[in-house]
């Protein structure tokens, strides 16, 4: 039995960057999904429209996590020596300029990243309001970081340099959502070099079977 | 928070039965997912392809049940007032009739259905050996056990009398297997009687929405 638990659903941009995390570094875990029903109507998962409200839980042995960043950076700690090797880079300089991006894509891209998937998918789909002003703020705000990245990844393959680490990792669920559900994809396809990364990032295999549990029923039979 | 818990898929046909039977009777409920992964790779649940293997556990408080039929009957019992009320009749002449088909579908009908379904719909997915044997001896047991239904049949709109009832609930999971997923839905569509019945109890709405939770990711967002 696997002692790696993950509960929540894939769907969720912090259970997706976990799961992708736990493929690239190959690791048994167990994944478990609640849902409540009324009668026959499933009832939305509040928690996670608020935005404090916890979508996930990690429990590896006694030691449980909830922030889908940590859950990263202890399992590639903790199994460094399994699957993908190179996600925490190799010594103190390769590590901190992981953690800067890793800090970076926390503060400057997923809160605008968020907002704008939030407001221009998942609002329309729960017939909520769309906040324009945040939209707009957004925009700005993610076009002024994307322009960063463009410059940096004109120096290196990656973010963090020339392989991949937690730092791409983690702008895969929103930077998916915002390409594939939003207006916004020329964000990334115009940037050249930004374009390139993400071609590179999004077309991992732990990636594409994210996406693919995403859309898939939980079993065959 | 829902004090009625179904750990299992809707995909298993004995969730499938407790789920239909919850939506009848409209009560509140959590299903609790569980999928084992290594690697990239869905590990199967091997329990469900044992005999006697359980994929269903269902918890109402602290009393704790994992055979589907004795949980519709706990259900319909302890929630007598709410939604359908007619699952168990009213009386102990109808009672007693709802249990003898419950008693057949389990014994007579049930036994014969899963051996086509495993071995004409799952055998050839999960690439193992069909059983050819008892493939010719279930669709014979079943001729014998639908010809007895289409006279009765005759007799009455439903299996236990002229009200659905958790006889016809029962049947619902390895019948729509039978005619989804096999060359047998001849079996129910020959028998005039037995197609009527089919065509009503596998349109109710509780089923439905059964049938597409086995279909759905589990959640949207």
């Amino acid at each position: 039995m696997a002692t790696v638990k993950v509960i929540g659903s894939p769907t969720s941009a912090e259970v997706a960057r976990v799961l992708t995390c736990l493929f690239e570094k190959d690791i048994e875990f167990q994944l478990i999904r609640v849902d409540n029903y009324k009668g026959q109507r499933r009832l939305p998962d509040y928690l996670k429209l608020q935005p404090f409200g916890q979508a996930l839980a990690f429990e590896d042995g006694k030691q449980i996590l909830v922030d889908s960043r940590e859950i990263c950076r202890h399992v590639a700690e903790k199994y460094a020596q399994q699957g993908n090797k190179d996600l925490l880079g190799s010594g103190t300089l390769q590590r901190a300029s992981i953690e800067q991006w890793l800090l970076t894509e926390a503060r400057n891209f997923d809160p605008p990243a968020s907002d704008l998937v939030y407001n221009l998918a998942f609002a329309p789909l729960l017939a909520l309001e769309q906040d324009r002003e945040a939209v707009e703020r957004g925009k700005k705000k993610l076009n002024t970081v994307l322009d960063i990245y463009d410059r940096r990844l004109d120096e290196t393959q990656y973010l963090a340099g020339d392989k991949f680490t937690l730092a791409d990792l983690s702008h895969l669920p929103n930077a998916h959502r915002l390409v594939q559900y939003t207006d916004f994809s020329a964000m990334f396809e115009s940037r050249k070099r930004v374009a390139r990364w993400w071609e590179a990032i999004s077309s991992r295999a732990s990636w594409k079977r994210v996406v693919q549990m995403q859309q898939e029923p939980p079993h065959i039979i």
